[in-house]
């Protein structure tokens, strides 16, 4: 099947895009009218970096990558808009896996009112997504940075951590699968291949006042430390407080990792870290959990200063690692 | 050089944006207030595809990149607007090369008024560069889609064809330089390495009063096919008055191929050809002839029906086919 084939059958499953699409996928390029502020933000994900085609399904590979990218636009606080995809195909991925992996993209699209509306499909040695998203504010003043957090802010962190590092070791390691029932398993699994943008908390902690935000694609530890870096604050966080997956910890136990470890230095939870001034946290948690696709927990708050402290019950600092795309081994990300 | 450390280097080359840009590359996203309308455009070029690291500098690939993206909103008569830029890094290729890449293509930038605002890095197994750009008109009804062409209207194109075509030829098979001059050899080899956006052409014929209009990337035949079928018209173009690039004929002719058809099927000629009231045509080409940076040319009209028919000085018609990025093979492109 030709570029223009496919390109064909894929504008055939796009659906009507809403009024701020005035030209959709088709011509030289697409036509919107934002009004307001915009926040756009691109993700690129590799088979062999990001995902391994032999673990996840066509579909979850095309629902991660538009999931990696709106995640960016749920910390920004931003309500998801359009997207823009460029597929890479290899040689050996059919015409099916192809229009697999794009009804997965636009399953979690409508979910999240996201429009695909443009493109480009090319050759490439290996499976390779790249997913530009826009997302829109009233005004800009209303989307959340990284660098408004100022000494005394509560954090709030959305869900739970740990269970796509888990996942992944479960991928990895098959056999650890013994340590938790299957079904726990199974859901640890899924946080490793269908994370799930957190546009609603997102939208909502920014709505409550958060000051600064960021969404934890590379491990709370490296994540909250460019939001401190940015703000120019140092981030205390109790370990204590930090909620973990359910079977996360026996996970992490039978692989011979600390849970606390895993949890907080692991990448890919897509959850939000937020800096909410102390005194609007008891509104907020009311006014987002309603709203919110998850939970909300304080973790911790802003101190003056710089870099984070992760404090363990003990008395002791948790030392994290981020994750680095590019010194990225081909044997770590499933 | 980690993800991280390649980013902050990439982050003190961006110049400061405009004011439309409210927020930059290094959070989640960046932050625009568009105003008006935009068109949003992406394109993806991979190494062994669309261009070959042994043939190109990475100077060239990184223009190149962006080049082909911002071709896309030429030809919606947008004003360039904002970039946001995949890289695939690949394990040989080295700092001082990427950065060669970037400046490549922040001289395209700056050229442009386009502003690089954000972007994701990534490992890949061969270097590939998705762009996304986003340009901006006071209203959608001044951008120009593919769609408004009517019987009747005279159909312009800017610039010369077959240069990218002859440059590939040289590429691939140097012992045709002894065709042409060294320095038309060279000027080929350029149209094809160094493809230049004709956004200033694609502003002046939008202002003019173009109904419609499309960038050449994949040759005239095929380019043509797809304006004449969004509008639901067929196309009459005069094959005498294709201007052709200096020294396309003797190369053409030396390589064993009939000008004209490696012309109008060659693709990466990046030039525009739009659709314009035929009583528009006098002010229009005096109105832009001063902004625009090449010729334009009359070359053929818009009737009832459908196709595109190019029809030679004898009477009879040319047969072209259109570059299809999948069925490419790598030994095509350079």
């Amino acid at each position: 099947m030709g570029e223009f084939e496919l390109l064909a059958k894929l504008r055939e499953r796009l659906p009507e895009p809403g009024p701020r699409v005035r030209l959709g996928s088709g011509d030289d390029a697409a036509v919107t009218v934002p009004g307001g502020a915009t926040a756009t933000s691109v993700d690129a994900i590799v088979d062999g970096i990001h995902f391994r085609r032999a673990a996840a399904s066509p579909e979850q590979i095309g629902a991660k990558a538009l999931a990696t990218a709106l995640s960016d636009l749920a910390a920004m606080g931003a309500e998801a808009g359009e997207a823009y995809v460029v597929v890479g195909v290899p040689p050996d991925l059919d015409e099916d896996d192809f229009l697999a992996l794009l009804d997965g993209m636009l399953a979690l699209a409508a979910a999240t009112g996201t429009a695909l509306v443009g493109g480009d499909v090319t050759r490439a040695p290996a499976l390779t997504l790249a997913v530009t998203v826009v997302g829109h504010a009233a005004a800009p003043e209303l989307l959340v940075s990284r660098n408004g957090a100022e000494p005394g802010d509560v954090l709030i962190l959305t869900g739970e951590l740990g269970g796509a590092a888990a996942g992944l070791l479960l991928l990895e390691r098959p056999e650890l699968a013994a340590a938790v029932p299957g079904e726990t398993a199974e859901l640890l699994r899924r946080r490793q291949l269908e994370p799930r943008p957190r546009l609603r908390s997102g939208l909502g902690l920014a709505r409550a006042g958060a000051r600064a935000m960021i969404d934890l694609s590379d491990g709370l530890g490296g994540d909250a430390g460019h939001l401190a870096d940015a703000s120019g604050v140092g981030l205390r966080l109790d370990a204590a407080a930090l909620p973990l997956a359910k079977g996360v910890a026996e996970v992490a136990v039978a692989a011979g990792r600390d849970p606390l470890e895993l949890a907080a230095s692991g990448g890919e939870d897509y959850e939000l870290l937020a800096a909410l001034p102390a005194q609007r946290l008891a509104e907020a948690t009311v006014a987002i959990g309603e709203a919110a696709e998850t939970t909300l927990a304080p973790v911790g708050e802003a101190v003056a200063g710089s870099g984070v402290e992760i404090r363990l019950p003990g008395g002791g600092r948790l030392k994290t690692s981020g994750f680095d795309q590019l010194a990225a081994r081909s044997d770590r990300p499933p």
